[in-house]
């Protein structure tokens, strides 16, 4: 059961954790100089309560945490209650969600682990924009992506930006990184997954017919939006798959095209 | 062809247009109190160029007009070459596409021009967000739906920002108010479309299936992301269907929930 503690003191130094959330994702004092894993707003704070990541403190209104309340009993943390006056001055603005909770980043898992039980998973390749990369996580989660796998290029999917556009799906869809590129795909075969590069070059097979050509477990590659994967990694790929297009329109946003290859998989195991 | 004027005043008068782009959506002195169409970037603004949007005029610096050289060929408008930091001047901040397009607003199309050719549209209540507003146009262009309808709450797809995120695709895929709601949706049975109300709620149909209940025309019909759509919009629907999530997960952002049922239905066509 989470410990309520009343504070109005914003140079409280059991606060440190939330001050400056501005420049919270870079911590020189914390491994690899990234910061502290940060859940914002009752929904994302939620999920971080029931993840895997090892919550330090939460700091909020009382009207939030009263909200929170079944997820708090089943935690032993301290949960700062302060007021939104007092909050917007630690954290450095006024944070209309009301509360936060920190988490410290846990060892990340292997590839193995990711893809165990996963019938379906992503790989990125330069996906290095925040907000996409969230997107991207809130979208496997809702479609039933077993795991991600990051390439080169992509950013931390823990950056305050990423968890809060992941709605916390970062929190709950397992990832780590690919240490040797394209190489490590490899691994994924050896696990029995055909690995199907998204891309709208020619010759491509429409995802429709994706199933057709890989039946059984699969990895989804995906490149940066406007320069797409590299030869490399579409060389290291089994097959390639696109997307139909209307003329006229180059592409769709990553995360988007994500979402429809992951609706498609999900679908094809239905029908 | 357009006519290249070179000036680095920045208080040229013929620049007007093109001042302080951070408040261009609101214009006291244009019709409605909207502001002029803005497209920023080679991309945008090409597409501009071959929209029937009525250009009014460029401004750019030298090297971003030679990329729509072949583009400026076919318009004939004032194209006001300048420095970077005049650009930045004029416009209020630094614009690092480097060129911009204003447009005059045209009389919108009605209901019937819009749906006129069209065998998907997409038909949407309270969709507020000039982000997920442009997002969807970008996703029905690539994803071959003919139109978009916008019911009561919708925001103004011709803002900045919808423009920008729509990656200029709202110049493209024609699109009007419906006047009365939900009863306008009427307008649309008439011409023989079947309305589909996208939602979680139980009853719904896959949306794999959608094709079983819908096999012509077919107007999809998304609200919000959050409240959803309203009690009115499902009743005067005329079946609800709902994209398959996996457990703990509630909801797609509205954007892309729409690419996936576009896609079903693009894919469907193909099947």
């Amino acid at each position: 059961m989470a410990q309520l503690i009343f504070t109005e003191d914003r140079d409280d130094p059991r606060l440190d954790d939330f001050r400056d959330l501005s420049t919270a994702d870079r911590r020189p004092d914390r491994p690899g100089g990234k910061g502290l894993v940060i859940a914002e707003g009752t929904v994302v704070v939620g999920r971080m309560l029931e993840s895997r990541y090892p919550v330090r403190a939460l700091l909020g209104v009382e009207r939030r945490f009263r909200e929170l309340d079944h997820a708090l009993a089943r935690v032993d943390v301290p949960a700062y209650v302060t007021s939104a006056e007092t909050m917007a001055e630690v954290v450095g603005f006024h944070l209309n969600r009301g509360v936060l909770a920190v988490a410290d980043r846990p060892a990340p898992p292997t590839v193995a682990e990711v893809v165990g039980g996963a019938d379906v998973v992503a790989v990125l390749e330069g996906v290095g924009d925040h907000e996409n990369l969230g997107a991207l996580f809130r979208n496997a989660a809702a479609l039933g992506v077993g795991g991600v796998l990051l390439g080169p290029g992509c950013s931390d999917p823990l950056y305050r930006r990423s968890v809060r556009v992941s709605m916390g799906h970062v929190l709950r869809v397992p990832f780590t990184g690919v240490d040797a590129w394209p190489g490590g795909l490899d691994l994924l075969r050896a696990q029995g997954f055909r690995v199907a590069a998204l891309t709208p070059r020619a010759g491509s097979v429409p995802l429709r017919a994706v199933r057709e050509h890989a039946p059984g477990r699969i990895a989804l590659l995906f490149g940066a939006e406007g320069p797409g994967l590299t030869e490399e990694a579409l060389a290291a790929a089994d097959l390639a798959v696109r997307v139909p297009m209307a003329p006229g329109v180059d592409s769709l946003n990553v995360a988007t095209a994500a979402a429809v290859a992951f609706y498609e998989l999900q679908a094809a195991v239905a029908r």
